[in-house]
């Protein structure tokens, strides 16, 4: 008995989806022990040429309708957005006791915890693998492979662009324009990338994946973000200097102050198997209390790696597994106050520019002191900036207020050229 | 309704999953929806004292009673073998129509394709996820997450005892034996190691992964295995300035002479990600053919580990899912040739001690031109080595069969004072 696919949206995901299930129909078959066919699809334009032959399946002009079809089994959502066709798209899917499989990050963060609920009451699975991480199987890992562990803290490098740009900088002293034009021009980076830049992508994918690991309705307002586009060739210079690599990280972890979810640049050891992450490669961390530390990695976008993750959805249906979309119930998801930014506690990484004379250091070091913010290492360098010098300290554990607190002191002294630089550096 | 497990075997992951089951039950029944009680028990001395109340569950001497037992859901196989005492409680609680979840690599590498028959014609699940490299959860990546691929290559660090001593051999400059005692003191090797560091262990694992990503029936006599006892600090201190990590692999690959298999140690890439798992932990790399490079690291064994991998087959079983052993029915795995290691085909490291005196290079290399081996560098230290020197060299690819007609040639030159020491270099 075939399981019968409809495709909504033929992006070049639903063409890699529609071209992984062709090629490998045989293998699928032995996988399954049934074939899993593309017998509908719907998109905006008809008529436009996809270099891929769609003539044998049935077309759809409203993917609405298609859900709803009866010659359909299972809808595949590949319309993008959180809201709007997407969303009607899986309710009506929903509504009709079909299992729906998704790559829309924006549509799970925003409404999984109800889309999920629908779902099962329905008895039919969301499958998202290929909302987070790309080709990275790390839904699963954590609804299924890791289900023994509590779950202390995941993280990871969850967009592609800023660890390509990210690890181009370091690599080549590059400055973040130069590398951001590169990576629009290699296709890495869209033409306007503040979704990738911004850290709104990863801040996505982080509030899917704590809601996995922490049984949370995923919390997107509640994730800290902020992206990369301020971080400077002196600091992935500096960073090396400290044995550290800069990498923008979605973070979560439950506190005594509720759920931290926060995405930021990071200073991470060098030593840190997630610092050995380079260019457009993804990488999740999980931390479970009996596994210990557990690291996946692979492509985290493209056409393959995505369709691959689609499949993988469509083959735990195929087999006719139903799962607990976030790992537990959908109404069991616990709503948990995100913990306030001011309460996190790390150290830091400061990087000024000042007017090179005397005193500018006992300033810094009193509006530090002031704040209760313990440094560790502080250097001077008068590197090439005009009338300036560059001095850059790291800081012992502190909370976040404090170090706040601190800056802006800091900010405001007469030998302060510019506004400081910030970066916190993660215990891995 | 609690599934009941039974657990064959109280050693030190036995208990671990007593213990996890216990801290982690409300947890659980959330992720399961009903709870996962150990509600029987089997070892061999009912009353050594293990820290851990037992008291509550009911007491087997014979744990082929106990998997027959009408009060048992689930058996939790720990008893260790390939065969035995291990295998007929399995086969026993298969045909009382019964699930089984096992950390036995060598009964799974034996006797898995015959087991999954048995379960699958039951309609019961066969778990081994902690068969394999410990909490990483690569049996379920493999066997669903990543079933849209063809697998290409699969490799991976399998034996946490050896990539310690072969990181801490880097690491120091020190040699095996010493290496080797070092782990024996601190528990990372046992007290008669070679079922590790002859490469045994790895082979299991490396046949059990070449079964899920390319559907064929479990050889572990088709696995070329070579351990690392003949790795000295001369080779470890070249690697590095030749750029490379010495590591003990198991690589399985389909070629057009059959499936190859093969653990022993390699020259990897410094920049290559596997080259940077240190110590204990365990790597796997899959290579699928839409996802492209995969790799999932971290403890490959211990309790807390092993336990998570055992709870999370437990998971599967408490949810209801019953998935193909190996990905595909038992029934229709493939026995597939075993490529012989002289078709293998690959770049070489040899390091040669020689009589410090004009003309044994040009001998040296005669050898190998006349064996077709094309030499990529060629360095000779005359390090403190008596009364010889030492050559080291690599070579492009070429096949096997002629470097090992090459390397015949060389041993038996009069200039050269001892065997050879080859080491395959990997093109990751």
């Amino acid at each position: 008995m075939d399981l019968k696919i409809g495709i909504a949206g033929l992006g070049t995901v639903g063409l890699g989806v529609i071209e992984l299930l062709a090629e490998r129909a045989a293998l699928l078959v032995e996988r399954c022990g049934r074939r899993i066919v593309v017998t509908a699809v719907s998109s905006r334009d008809r008529h436009r040429d996809r270099g891929v032959d769609i003539g044998a399946m049935q077309w759809f002009d409203d993917p609405r309708v298609m859900a709803a079809d009866a010659d359909v089994d299972v809808i595949v959502e590949l319309i993008g957005g959180s809201g709007g066709v997407a969303l009607d798209v899986c309710n009506a899917a929903i509504a009709a006791g079909k299992p729906v499989v998704t790559a829309n990050k924006a549509m799970i963060a925003h409404h999984g915890a109800a889309l999920a609920e629908a779902a099962e009451a329905a008895g039919v699975s969301l499958g998202y693998e290929a909302a987070v991480a790309g080709g990275i199987p790390i839904v699963k890992a954590l609804r299924e492979g890791l289900a023994g562990n509590r779950i202390e803290r995941v993280y990871g490098i969850l967009n592609g662009t800023c660890n390509y740009i990210l690890s181009a900088m370091s690599d080549n002293g590059s400055d973040f324009d130069d590398v951001l034009a590169e990576a629009q021009r290699l296709g890495y980076a869209e033409a306007d990338p503040s979704f990738d830049i911004d850290g709104i992508d990863a801040a996505h994918k982080i509030a899917i994946l704590a809601s996995l690991a922490f049984g949370t309705v995923p919390n997107l307002a509640g994730v800290h973000t902020e992206g990369i586009s301020r971080i400077t060739s002196l600091d992935t210079t500096y960073a090396a200097e400290l044995g550290y690599r800069i990498k923008l990280l979605g973070v979560a972890n439950m506190t005594d102050h509720g759920l931290e979810q926060r995405v930021h640049p990071c200073m991470v050891p060098q030593a840190a198997q997630i610092a050995q992450i380079e260019g457009v490669f993804n990488a999740v961390v999980t931390e479970g209390d009996f596994v210990d530390r557990t690291m996946f990695c692979g492509r985290g976008a493209g056409a393959g790696p995505t369709a691959s993750a689609v499949v993988a959805d469509l083959v735990d249906v195929a087999r006719g597994n139903v799962l607990p979309t976030f790992g537990v119930p959908a109404g069991q998801l616990r709503h948990v106050q995100a913990a306030s930014m001011a309460r996190h506690v790390g150290a830091y990484y400061i990087r000024l520019r000042v007017i090179d004379q005397p005193g500018v250091m006992a300033d810094v070091t009193a509006a530090l002191g002031d704040a209760q913010v313990s440094v560790k290492a502080l250097i001077q360098h008068s590197h090439d900036l005009g009338d300036g010098a560059s001095v850059v300290l790291t800081t012992h554990e502190t909370g976040e207020a404090s170090m706040l607190q601190a800056l802006k002191v800091i900010a405001a002294l007469d030998t302060v050229l510019e506004a400081p630089c910030m970066i916190r550096i993660e215990q891995l």
